[in-house]
């Protein structure tokens, strides 16, 4: 029988699509990161960033949301993607597609949503943008953004070392349980102020937590090409309406997950503190060179 | 009883959901052209173009169709947009959602589809990209596009004066119907070498043709701030599928409407046919200064 994508996972099935594409000269990081990477040749020598993500209404809300937290989770999702990169957003081009007999005030709401998430995370513009009507009921929002960095000075998944320590912000689990998943704030500024720090104080590696520590962590060391990872469970910062599994699992936290040089560990935590009062560091882990990883899928039940 | 998106047209949507919209400083062109134009300071002075457009089963392509022919129409409509402006595609970013019993095989052909397009408009890489599940049967392929364009040498809509000719590339009618709206060219090559004219024979505004001459050229029109056109409905090209009132309204022709400054128009026209003898440049009509438009929808039928 021909096979469907069901019989895929995710990741599998973009590896399939991805292969063997070619990729231009200026593309410094492609498809598998939190953003692509590409050298514009700007007169300062700051990178472009790339990032595209949707929300699919009965997927990823739920139908009667209320529109302007919908708008919201749209573009704060691709705003969170682009700071786990130590970027800036400067530029959305939104694409809405609707059945017929949407309201014009639940689309409207969208957008004063993500308007009001463009002027909270770096004031940026929407540029332009496409509106389709959908065959059957149903609404999706897809949101492309362009960032900028400074050169040498973004951040990937691919950078961990065995040894550094690995940390999150925040809080993690039941996302979508509560409405965090529809009123998170990206971690902005957070990311922004990582990325000013001197090299040897810099995380190695970061992405964003968008579909739980259980599946990034694993893909952050397998584009490390560091084979293991120790986690501390009583070390993992759950949310108070969440338990260690939705921590782990649930997804939709947008905390940022990093990999840590031992050395700064000590430093970096002082500063953030003075720095992020409101916003816990916390080191959960370390990645390591035996091949041995802490098992975070069906393992967590045992504890 | 609340206002229905189906109680407005498409373009009274877009204005008033971008109404009021702040647009940050290196913002050239904004919403309502084909792209989005962006002074990202580059070190030689080109200007980034961005454009997102997006193609659904069951209304930009049947089910059941060729999937390398929908992810070529998919990636071309974009392309299209970035070479009206004048611009060579860079970088595309692909969403891609559909449901669960899609096939692998569709999806990969899809992809297929749309890297063939990237290598034969500018070999340009697809950068990143995102796969979801609809809820519902159906499938969307949304792409977002960087493009560039030397500085001052862009096309935008809003550029045509009283006098011009107005002129389109190539036949128009029929697209739907025929197979052509899956495997038309978009004219890049073409595009590009109007760009590079000296700045006295090139259009003084372009656009390409998706929505039909109906629609798109009162678009320029209202843009340029010219009240009148007149067209010759005798001077139309038609493709030998389809009629006046299909080359008039059928959308999807994918050719370039442009207006010319009259004292350009005989040494363009030669120079064009020698550039390209396989596509027909043809002058259509003239805008004016006269409050007064040639009916083109429902104003045909009496032709």
């Amino acid at each position: 029988m021909e096979e469907c994508v069901t019989d895929l996972r995710e990741d599998a099935l973009i590896a399939r699509l991805t292969a063997g594409s070619h990729l231009s000269g200026d593309v410094r990081v492609g498809p598998g990161d939190d953003c692509a990477v590409i050298d514009f040749s700007t007169s300062d020598g700051s990178l472009l960033l790339l990032k595209t993500d949707c929300v699919i209404e009965s997927v990823h809300f739920a139908p009667g949301s209320d529109p302007e937290k919908v708008g919201w989770k749209a573009m704060c999702r691709v705003i969170s993607d682009i700071a786990a990169m130590g970027g800036t957003p400067k530029h959305a081009l939104v694409t809405i597609a609707f059945d017929s007999k949407r309201k014009v005030s639940e689309v409207e709401g969208w957008y004063r949503g993500m308007r009001k998430a463009t002027r909270e995370f770096g004031d940026f513009s929407i540029v332009g943008g496409e509106t389709a009507s959908l065959p059957t009921q149903g609404a999706i929002i897809s949101i492309s953004m362009t960032g900028s960095v400074p050169a040498n000075r973004y951040f990937t998944r691919s950078g961990a070392k065995a040894g550094d320590l690995i940390a999150v912000t925040g809080r993690l689990g039941g996302s979508f349980k509560s409405e965090r998943h529809l009123t998170f704030r990206p971690r902005f500024f957070e990311a922004s102020w990582l990325g000013s720090l001197p090299e040897d104080l810099r995380p190695t590696a970061m992405m964003d937590l968008s579909d739980g520590l259980s599946k990034d962590l694993p893909r952050l060391a397998d584009l490390s090409g560091v084979p293991g990872f120790e986690i501390d469970f009583s070390k993992i910062p759950i949310h108070s309406d969440s338990d260690l599994k939705g921590a782990i699992g649930d997804g939709e936290d947008y905390e940022l997950l990093m990999t840590l040089p031992q050395a700064a560990a000590v430093t970096l935590g002082k500063d953030w503190k003075k720095q992020f009062p409101d916003c816990e560091l916390t080191v959960i882990g370390e990645m390591s060179d035996k091949q041995n990883r802490t098992p975070l899928e069906g393992g967590w039940e045992h504890f």
